[in-house]
């Protein structure tokens, strides 16, 4: 938590409350900080910035001083479409998504998705791991997220709709990199033109056991380039912010 | 697991024996696998390729028809130091890191280190750690781990010596961002040249809360730059993929 974010109606005049137990844990115990401390917090929806500790309350902190003038850092133009993973696993994966300022998300049935992750209660939970991703990434602009519990309709019926630019999958299986793939694009394009603006502005991202080639094939019809990102097998959360790496750095 | 490593010692002949409870179930729930089924192999050290199932004990699996000819894939030319990190994101560290084929880790002091942490018994478990990300990335050469409890003479008096090119330290707080670094190092080379050869062969990388300035300063005085990854602040786990995707990709 590098931040503490507060909704708008936390906020009153020049003070504001934090009521949630776990920023009340994090402000006590990890910062250990007291009356008359200064805090980094922010607005959701709305500007970063600091405050003063008031008054500390087991189930309430009252701050002061409240200076909300930083704006949230850019987000990247990027949807990331991920095949449902464990529940296990989608904390961190949807944590890490929201704090690397991914913009959209869509989570999407896969033939190697097992039908129960979507009758996980963990569903019921993304706001919260939104919330941890944003005060760990230090911005206040929440992800768009949907859930698309089938595959071809949306593929075929949807897809093209979205697709800005470019679309990429990550497969470990095809013959053209990444990074070939990204020379490819820039060879067409004026030199001195940054790779960034050349990166495609959505990526399909497999989960354990990854996509099979009727989804390869099926995404292809709609333009979408399957690329390899090396010959080692990485974990999805390993390979989500390996991959999502390219539009950060 | 995506492929499952056995020692020298487990082979002979044309023949070879899975004693390790872990692989064992990963055989059985996993895959599913029977007798006459294939199962990808590699021997540690060694080649990678696959052998055929010949018979199924509860604590042994034998194989046969063993065919090793596939090299490992080429290790990353890159040392990671890392700040040691809490215990418990400890195993995915190094898994990630092994997965990735970085050659060394370095596990070292910082001052946001807690003691404690090097009395964890999940240092104990380190060649477990590799051995999974190994099974992972489908490689079976373990990366050198070293620890090293003391920031200051590392630094002082043996990184000088371990420093093959050039060495950076990532650094939320640094002006220099890490695509202006490498652009920086770009500009002095001949055009064409392909970025992945002038990435810097070792990279410090900090644990929670990340590197104190005194730590920073005597890093820049063996000449370790700087370098920021953007203005979101990722966890550990997360920054070690996203840094290190720039030497994959």
């Amino acid at each position: 938590m590098n931040c503490i974010l507060l909704p708008e109606t936390s906020f009153q005049h020049d003070t504001a409350h934090i009521y949630d137990l776990a920023q009340i844990a994090h402000v006590n115990k990890v910062l250990s900080a007291k009356v008359g401390d200064s805090l980094k917090i922010g607005q959701l929806d709305g500007k970063l910035g600091s405050a003063i500790i008031e008054d500390i309350a087991p189930d309430r902190i009252q701050l002061g001083d409240i200076q909300l003038t930083i704006n949230p850092p850019p987000k990247l133009n990027l949807t990331v479409v991920l095949a449902l993973p464990r529940p296990k696993v989608l904390r961190r994966l949807i944590m890490d998504m929201t704090a690397l300022g991914v913009n959209d998300i869509i989570l999407i049935n896969s033939y190697r998705t097992q039908k129960s992750y979507w009758q996980s209660p963990m569903l019921g939970r993304l706001d919260e791991f939104v919330l941890e991703g944003l005060q760990q990434g230090v911005d206040t602009i929440a992800p768009r997220i949907s859930l698309q519990k089938r595959f071809k309709p949306f593929v075929e019926d949807e897809l093209a709709s979205l697709i800005t630019n470019r679309a990429i999958v990550a497969h470990p299986y095809s013959a053209l990199s990444f990074s070939q793939y990204v020379q490819q694009l820039g060879s067409n394009e004026p030199p001195h033109r940054s790779v960034g603006s050349l990166l495609p502005s959505m990526v399909f991202i497999g989960a354990e056991g990854g996509w099979i080639d009727y989804e390869i094939d099926l995404l292809a019809t709609q333009g979408c380039a399957a690329v390899n990102i090396g010959p080692r097998i990485l974990r999805t959360e390993a390979a989500v912010n390996v991959i999502l790496g390219q539009w950060l750095l």
